[in-house]
């Protein structure tokens, strides 16, 4: 994680939803119970800026996505974005829209790992939010809408047409975003969508523990492997296997990788330092 | 759909299968029985002209491929084609395997849905056609065989060395390709190859509501769902986001996505209009 | 495969693993059983070398790797090689993580289909060089183990960031590459990463059935389409249609194409000559 800062300060005060930090872990959680955690302009921008700032403070090494109550997140909220776009100048409009991109690249781009936390529902931005994540823990009861040509947008929405035929193959994608029907978290969990499916009175010790692990991994491993996933997507074989000898290279000069070596001849566990 | 047109006149006799157009249904019936509906050079050059021509009419929402009696389609003619290449010369070669791939890429491209309705076999070229539908509503007792290397052919053709690993992954697409053998529909539904596993009795029943289901919805939405979709297995991560971000802001600006509003707080279904 | 040869003698002794040749069948045994089969610097050296070569002899139609005792292949030996790279300069270690890289390359782009024959456990780059084969032929008890990690380095390595997403999608690539958990072999199935799952004792007889029937097919058939399934995973619709079309074309000439045309008239077996 980059330690070069120059003026631009921290944010303290996150408005829009809950921001936790403990551990190495940070939580945000969505927190418009009553609307199932619809979001708004702010709550898109305040997640955009948190992924760009959230690298910098050196202190988090796992993100967890949640909402409070019984859903994930319901997507952009029916009144407070859709109503607000249909008098929006075309300049504006693509404002919003990039901004939404904006945060599935910081999702993506960002170094650190991604838990998405998912009961109820998922849907629509929310849907995509959970997409772009690294890790799905999933309630039994949970259910996905990539809902889109619902409200008579395209399914392709904020990387969606992207993302998903790379989980889970371009047959099952189109359907999902061309009908924008529910899929139950069994079926996720079929497809590829789901990390681990729990019981939903589970979903919170789980999402915990996986947390912890991360947080007490080797953190620049981690790290690497998500760049390497998320860049190799558009990359070819060939630059693709440069890339991670390369990487692997400059992994073999950290000292989680001699701590490695270390443990194993002394027959301990390695202290990782995520250095 | 582009009302563009020209000097071109619209065929009005398609000779080599049938045709119908119902309701913004359009439906192809490759109508060889007695040959399990192989393809001869005439009807592959025909379903080209075809795919070129339908979205300019502006009738058409769906189109559907199916076969008449008790197969979807066997692919190449076995003396039909097969024989004739065998005394061709390399630019007549070309020609004939370049129109079959054009046949694919005006599947992809067509702003229209195209749903598959597979019964019994789909093998060579007709499972490639198969696969290069948006949606295959399939019976329980079909199979797929992409056989192209049992006649002395690489698996590779029609652009299925492209597609079937992005429906199935390498591996299986792998298997399947390299030695060719019948992927009966239960295996195939598992690999997501399957939009929607049906007994055969409900094959056209099946079919028929999708149909009906895409030609009442929001043309533009599907149209640029599948565009994108499409487009976006070629492109980068940040180029596609950019693309979805403006092909939302200028769906904003359409009719159904006001009427989705409209009718959301009308607590009433929308009347999409497809523009 | 190329005749072409200069001055480059052929290697006729293999000292870091195995090499039996026969009836157009190679097979690589790794032959440290006591060490779970680890590769050392100079075994890696000899995967690289031998896949060069390999297509050169034109007397091997399909390359099996298999594993001596009960593992097939656990990975870079700790001590002989993690121990080692501890004190290397960073010149050195980036020519090792390129050679590890250069063997998958070989594997992708070598012609000859290769058969990774898996029994107890594919760790690390045992674990890469199975995912780099054509096909997995995997007993029941067997286990995958992408372990990078778990040393302290990134999961994504020998392209396995690369090719795992493209076998079983980028959800389930991410889980397995950042957590570096046990893979056992039904759940691998599942995912699409296994070919031919078989009982722990039918190992050896399917592996060899799948190599006779391989070095008894349509050779060019086969090579063409391992080339465009590895080459379009980099290529768009557009080229990869085009590649198509010419290899098509081009195939048509083969004498095995004619072949096939021949058996089916004379209602007999076609006899591949694989040219």
């Amino acid at each position: 994680m980059s330690g070069f800062r120059g003026s631009v300060p921290f944010t303290e005060d996150w408005r829009h939803f809950q921001v936790e930090r403990a551990d190495g872990v940070a939580t945000v959680t969505l927190d418009r119970p009553d609307k199932l955690n619809a979001l708004t302009f702010q709550s898109y921008a305040d997640l955009r800026d948190l992924l760009t700032e959230l690298p910098h403070r050196g202190d988090t090494r796992v993100l967890v996505l949640r909402g409070q109550g019984r859903s994930f997140c319901s997507g952009g909220d029916v009144n407070e974005i859709i109503g607000e776009t249909l008098d929006m100048a075309p300049d504006q409009l693509l404002a919003f829209t990039r901004m939404t991109g904006e945060v599935i690249r910081g999702l993506r781009e960002c170094p650190i790992p991604v838990i998405a936390s998912i009961q109820g529902t998922a849907a629509g931005a929310g849907s995509v939010l959970a997409l772009a994540a690294d890790f799905r823990v999933v309630a039994r009861t949970a259910k996905f809408a990539f809902l889109f040509t619902k409200v008579g947008l395209s399914g392709a929405d904020m990387g969606a047409a992207y993302l998903l035929p790379r989980l889970v193959g371009l047959g099952r994608a189109t359907k999902l975003l061309m009908l924008g029907d529910s899929l139950p978290a069994e079926e996720a969990d079929r497809y590829g969508l789901v990390s681990e499916l729990v019981e939903p009175e589970d979903l919170d010790a789980a999402t915990d523990k996986l947390a912890r692990r991360l947080a007490e991994g080797p953190f620049q491993a981690y790290a690497q492997t998500k760049a390497l996933l998320t860049k190799e997507l558009d990359m070819s074989l060939s630059g693709a296997l440069e890339l991670e000898a390369m990487t692997q290279a400059l992994l073999m000069n950290t000292e989680d990788y001699r701590e490695f070596h270390a443990a194993f001849n002394a027959k301990r566990p390695p202290k990782w330092q995520g250095r």
